[in-house]
């Protein structure tokens, strides 16, 4: 993802139609995304009738200003009469702040795009109170796209009350991820392991089990290239019953940690029911329990182009007695990240 | 890889640049690997001045003719003071054909360019001689490529007198090549065994270990789409010292099948020196012992998007005890097939 650059400075850049518009208001919701809880990543874009992007955003943090907002700011009297493509439906509610629809309308924009429908019961009615002001409505532009894609997990919570899991293992092509003397560090590129860094700073919450805790010792915060602490942090769960060592570095000041006293993926997403975005980065006998349970929405697997043989793989039992019944997912992206390859899957 | 089209016939195509005509000269050597043994696979392009493609082609089978003459045959007249672009360097050489450096004189074609070098002192010298007869020559375009494309097998077996092995295996993503009931039909989807039937037509060769045959029972043959047997059948190669049951589908009438009573993959290659194109189709053990004496060129992986857990991994002891030591490759090439993923890796 390319970081989009500030419209409001510097020459305008200009979009062939609506989709281009899209796609660039879904990298400012890629670029928030994380920041926003509980509010949704969402991006916008400004467009003059000349196809000018005259302003752009995403939204700020929680009381901070939605992007449709923030977008008609940098815009300011270029928005009248012009394009605001959005990849929500923007809002009509007095929340921490005003609604969206109000300021649309205040700033006279002529026309609506929108990518998915606000799925809030409170928030939602935008689409209706615009049409109602005589600005046009059009809704569903790269919905698919934007709704696999920024807005995925904080959909997923509307949706189901529950905070979306992405399970993240690293592995040899042979499926290991440790050696037989047990060694693990590192299986993956510094590529690698500098993306997952990335995307713990975006996801609200990592779990692993004691198992992991115990035998690797991880600090697992998110760190920037340079081994410096990146400004958000995860909060950190540990699950399971075995007592955590009091030196454990998950236990240090660089963020926040709970400790979940149960095995069971289902009380562990009970209790992490104000989450949204978590990142499973337990060992094979607990990503085991959560795929058993059902209860993983995404695999991430960095794959090393190396292999170990042994005994350690990256999950043991997940419930499968013969290939009729395995668990059956599907590809939906794959990148290189240095020398290793990321897949990612999603249910099938 | 698009069927090139026989371009003597129809409307001629026209080339851009030289890589452009070499990248189509590739694709007649593709075509025709696996069909010219003990010849290389080569593919030749002529092109005349206007950049038009004259004619176009690929080796025909042993005693046949070369790409070269199969190009100029199709383009005829409009050779003359044209460009021959060649995958491989011409020969100089009586074997069972004339040399294809007359054939490019007599043709009076005024450029030759080819990707790689004769590494055959025999039939080496073609450079030369088409120098020494007024033909501009120009050695190198796309070299690596096709280096590592049509001509990988047929370049080892030049450098190193023995076959080119290619281990597949059919994987999960958790790295599994059976669940734990030991049912392995089917890992793969139907795209990706259809692409490995159209790989064993290309090999010359298939091995596996006696424990697959007695597992599994595969015919090992190459079949279509439809269930009938390709046109070309690779030797079947059964290794091990466990006896092969006389109705074992290997031993049927479809292809020829030769047992190797050794374990030992140093042996095996040895038996198989008249051998170019090897893929080892073996169970974990056997691929084991091929990793572990360094008998594996390159590595094709079909992962499929489901997750199986249990005991049985698609190799077990590779040689490694540590993560430092790890056996340690790189990925050429992924491909989508179907709903799994094809992974190339060659030598690190």
């Amino acid at each position: 993802m390319n970081q989009p650059q500030n419209q409001a400075q510097g020459q305008p850049e200009t979009v062939k139609n609506i989709e281009e518009a899209m796609r660039l208001a879904a990298e400012h919701a890629c670029q928030v995304k994380g920041s926003t809880y509980p509010n949704p990543p969402v991006g916008a874009v400004i467009v003059d009738p000349n196809g000018r992007v005259v302003g752009a955003g995403g939204t700020e943090p929680a009381g901070g200003d939605h992007a449709e907002v923030v977008a008609l700011r940098r815009a300011g009297g270029l928005a009248a009469g012009g394009i605001a493509v959005v990849t929500m439906e923007p809002c009509n509610h007095f929340g921490k702040t005003p609604p969206c629809v109000n300021a649309l309308i205040e700033a006279r924009v002529g026309t609506v795009f929108y990518a998915v429908p606000d799925p809030n019961g409170i928030a939602g009615g935008g689409a209706g109170r615009l049409s109602a002001a005589g600005v046009q409505v059009r809704s569903g532009v790269l919905a698919d796209q934007v709704a696999a894609g920024p807005m995925r997990e904080w959909l997923h919570k509307q949706r189901t009350g529950l905070p979306h899991v992405t399970w993240k293992f690293a592995t040899s092509i042979d499926g290991r991820s440790a050696a037989a003397d047990g060694s693990s560090q590192w299986i993956s590129s510094d590529a690698a392991r500098l993306d997952l860094h990335r995307r713990r700073a975006i996801a609200d919450t990592i779990v692993v089990g004691t198992g992991t805790v115990i035998a690797d010792n991880p600090a697992l915060t998110a760190r920037l290239a340079d081994g410096s602490l990146a400004d958000r942090q995860p909060l950190r769960v540990v699950v399971g019953k075995r007592e955590v060592p009091p030196e454990a570095k998950v236990l240090n000041d660089d963020a926040r940690t709970m400790v979940i006293r149960t095995h069971d993926p289902v009380e562990v997403l009970r209790a992490l029911s104000d989450r949204t975005d978590v990142l499973l980065e337990g060992g094979p006998t607990l990503a085991g329990a959560f795929l058993r349970a059902g209860a993983i929405n995404r695999i991430l697997a960095y794959v090393a182009p190396i292999l170990l043989g042994g005994p350690v793989t990256s999950v043991d039992d997940v419930g499968v007695s013969s290939v009729a019944n395995a668990l059956r997912w599907q590809f939906d992206g794959v990148e290189k990240c240095g020398p290793d390859l990321l897949l990612s899957l999603v249910a099938g």
